[in-house]
């Protein structure tokens, strides 16, 4: 038998997440040792796959307690590119000289180990007035459309209500501690295709070239002042990701021209708004260059703010308390479920440091996880206190 | 025997240089031909092979004599593209209702052959005081290098010089006579590569986005009025013919970004002034966005212009006298050997209507052939009278 009393160790579980083979789709094992563990300690577990993605739901606590606390988080991972450019396997979770290597090492196996850690070992030793909640899903790095919403959209129509949450995404920039993020910037896509006539360029009159009309309005579009950032924001930003044609005769004139845009917005603004903003521009160079000028956006997210209050306090305290870091309160970075969860109770992300995600040697000091651990198990005595 | 006082069928000969697979560098037959007529008419023949292109030199009458009539055509043609979508084959030089077709009908076998019959005829009936050259190459729609100018290259070292040159391309928009080319705008193409700094969408100030830099530098190169035009060109046009990135992510800011401009240019400019121009407005984006913008020149051609004088009316005159159309002395459109015949002797351009050039069904009617050597006997006639 299993010593029911000793401290979970979230090392050993980031290890045991990491050897899960768990590239978005995949689930890889990884909802199945959480599900384990966490209905080994009384929690309710009920997976809610949906669309070939796997998500788990667990709740220690009584169904509908009106102190509820979230966690929410995901195990599956990007591709860890080319194998053999790791020192230690992607999916080896190699504990060396303090470091866990692997894919998922910040990017958040260890986040979620260290929630779940934290826990088990919280509802044992001091079981609360109330219910824990963890919602994890197979699909964050995805589409994200059987992820975490999905997950919610279960939730609510089951009655399981969180009263707050926490996102346990890596959210340090640098130092443990430093940053708590309370909300994120707003990301949306445009695709612009802009459509003229074709011609031979040594008669441009009989012709009418899509491109001096793309290059104007590019530039407008990159040149414009969105705003300058709130109190809680940084100005919203623009950037012209790619501009294609894809003629190789310099004397043809292309029917056509092709661009993208990604706009990162602050509470300015919303995925409407601009939208409108972008359209204007589109028809003013439609209009002066006499081409049409198609355009597709996709709102990936709207901009969101839990403003700073009782759950910002919490998890600022309890950092503070086990750092000695007073963390940041901060809106930067790109997009994270957060944004779904936004729709349902306060959330705010806190966790450790993102070096790493995304990149060959993923990897995290061990010490790391065992403090994001008790900050989490800080965060929960606080909250039940 | 054949009967050498009948007329030579410029007709026939078409359809036989048509039948002469010669899609360039391919020789397919036609000087072979070409060859064996002028030899049969007195005419001394080189072949001037460079760089496996073929190239034709014939003369007749004495080298060095102060009156040379010289003539320049290209046996070589384009691909036909898909040759299922011809009515008749492109190979096929067939004649039906009183049309030839297939490729080169009338780029430019039919002028080749309009003036081959016209200088044969001449020779026979009345033999000049002076010599009449051809100079027919097998390169004039690839890169040009050993096709006319090592045609004249060679001429200029053996003292074969021509006191003034015919370039029988196509020059007529719509209606047979009613165009002449005494000149060509220059042509050239820059391109350009800017190069920023890689980055996420989410963090522009950490990256430097080539993009806006180069709409920007396309934007004003586009816009700008490089003149009005002069007494015998037209204005001077840019087009900027792609701009590309190559981008999937938009979340990634590219590293860097091409383009290309095509410049056709009258004589207010040389290819140098226009480079320096351009390399101007490419520092001026590079300092504006701290990007660095790469520029490659490649001159095509300077803008160059016959002045209207003898050769333009001897010219002029017989199209007059065989059309009834008085001929518009032009220097529109792309680019021709001529651009390297200005070198040596005053050129112009004339030839028959340019429909269908480079199209599938590319084809002329039988009659223009005929018509168009008539132009060219009473040119001959009028210029050793």
């Amino acid at each position: 038998m299993p010593d029911t009393t000793a401290p979970t160790d979230p090392v050993a579980l980031t290890q045991a997440l990491i050897r899960c083979n768990s590239v978005t789709p995949a689930e890889g094992g990884a909802l199945v040792l959480l599900e384990k563990l966490l209905s080994g300690a009384g929690f309710a577990c009920t997976r809610v796959d949906r669309g070939g993605v796997a998500n788990l739901f667990a709740r220690w606590g009584d169904k509908g307690h009106q102190r509820s606390f979230g966690f929410n988080g995901h195990t599956d991972v990007v591709p860890p590119g080319d194998e053999g450019a790791w020192t230690h396997g992607p999916f080896s979770g190699d504990l060396e000289d303090g470091v866990i290597w692997g894919r998922g090492a910040t990017d958040m196996k260890s986040g979620v180990a260290a929630f779940a850690a934290a826990a088990v070992d919280f509802v044992r030793e001091t079981p609360p007035e109330g219910a824990i909640m963890l919602a994890i899903t197979g699909d964050e790095e995805g589409d994200a459309v059987d992820g975490t919403a999905a997950l919610l959209d279960w939730m609510a129509a089951q009655g399981e209500g969180m009263s707050v949450c926490i996102v346990g995404e890596p959210t340090c920039p640098d130092r443990m501690g430093e940053m708590i993020k309370i909300g994120r910037r707003g990301s949306m896509n445009a695709h612009f295709t802009v459509t003229g006539v074709q011609g031979h360029s040594a008669y441009p009159h009989r012709a009418k070239n899509p491109l001096p009309a793309m290059a104007r309005l590019m530039d407008r579009l990159a040149s414009h002042e969105l705003d300058r950032g709130t109190a809680h924001f940084d100005a919203s930003t623009l950037a012209v990701v790619t501009i294609d044609t894809g003629n190789p005769a310099t004397n043809v004139i292309p029917a056509s021209c092709r661009s993208a845009v990604n706009i990162r917005f602050n509470d300015t603004h919303t995925g409407a708004s601009l939208t409108g903003w972008l359209r204007q521009e589109a028809d003013r160079v439609a209009e002066e260059f006499g081409v049409s000028v198609d355009m597709q956006v996709k709102i990936s997210g709207e901009a969101f703010l839990t403003p700073p209050g009782p759950l910002s306090d919490l998890v600022s305290k309890a950092v503070a308390a086990e750092t000695g870091v007073t963390p940041e309160l901060s809106t930067t970075g790109g997009t994270s479920d957060a944004r779904f969860i936004k729709n349902h109770c306060p959330v705010v992300e806190f966790g450790l440091v993102g070096h790493f995600m995304h990149q060959v040697d993923e990897r995290v000091p061990a010490g790391q996880v065992q403090e994001l651990k008790a900050i989490y198990t800080r965060i929960l005595r606080d909250y039940f206190a």
